[in-house]
């Protein structure tokens, strides 16, 4: 399989590409970094991006940006930058790339914990997580020609503690390579509609 | 209590008011009818109302607008609507409305069936619903002075079956006035963070 990953130099990307990459084409791109690059924030950059890609058989967004503060500081700006970053780039990955996907091509997105185990400073987090994981399950039952969405819901990463550990005290931290099974189990599986929790 | 009900001209509404009415003072809030009228997707509106309204024990908001349309059919622009109207609109309640709640003021917003059991053109109404749905559940853990928020998330409504059956076919419609027991348990009632299925 051609596979897009976005998000391919960040921890979980990291991991995706290891699990995939023995098996499959990878082609890696980053905002900054990696083959390609795309703001998955502005539409035109990820048409961009397809343009330069081509078809593919399966699209990973381990990508997407919100605003972490305590909801007693946020205003309605503090959710501009997950509604447009993470929610709407991770759509407009489907709205946009279902033109160039092949058929029964799959897109696996990456929600997160916080939609329903919330901590200090997640509200946005949780807001888009929620969204996109109930999204998927829409998406799925009216895509076309086979194509597939699931998402990724992560707890918080081993790999992350060591910055984010007094914010997910209590949490079970998991390997970004156990996570990135369930990136394979999405691509490489046939369900459609799914959160992968893990 | 004093209970700011917008949406109060609606089937929910309506059923709502008859629920709450015979306990509590009920302020009728509508886009165009009631005793204030307010636009949920412009945040100076929704300001100027709790101006007009002043300090409250309950706001219930029983409206909120989503694009139907078929996913093929989809941009980005197709989600604006939701974004702003029914999602930012409900979130931005609770954050201006924090300002003018009394101790212990609930705040319950409204959400529905198709987050997590979809039907064709409903992909932005999933989202949409599936954000508020998380968003309460974030937003109750931080929200000060025994502030509350819960969610309803009704099932298509009898009420509704004339117009909305095609497009629900195999769902169990439900009363209007049993939604609205939902809505006197989140108000009357003592939890939080909470998605009331009914």
């Amino acid at each position: 399989m051609k596979i897009l990953l976005i998000g391919a130099n960040g921890t979980i990307g990291s991991a995706v590409d290891k699990e995939l990459s023995p098996r499959h084409e990878i082609v890696r791109i980053g905002r900054n970094s990696g083959d390609f690059q795309v703001d998955i924030s502005d539409s035109a950059s990820i048409r961009k991006l397809f343009e330069q890609t081509g078809k593919f058989d399966a699209l990973v967004c381990a990508a997407g940006n919100v605003t972490f503060a305590p909801l007693s500081e946020m205003t309605e700006d503090s959710f501009a930058l997950g509604l447009k970053d993470k929610l709407m780039g991770q759509v407009n990955l489907v709205l946009i790339g279902r033109e160039y996907a092949n058929d029964g091509a799959s897109f696996t997105l990456t929600t997160g914990v916080l939609s329903h185990d919330p901590i200090y400073s997640g509200a946005s987090a949780a807001l888009v997580n929620g969204a996109i994981d109930s999204f998927v399950r829409a998406a799925a039952i009216e895509l076309p020609r086979g194509l597939r969405v699931n998402s990724i819901s992560p707890n918080v990463l081993v790999e992350a503690m060591g910055k984010y550990a007094p914010y997910f005290r209590g949490f079970k931290p998991v390997p970004a390579a156990d996570v990135a099974l369930a990136y394979a189990k999405s691509v490489e599986g046939l369900q459609t509609g799914q959160t992968f929790h893990i």
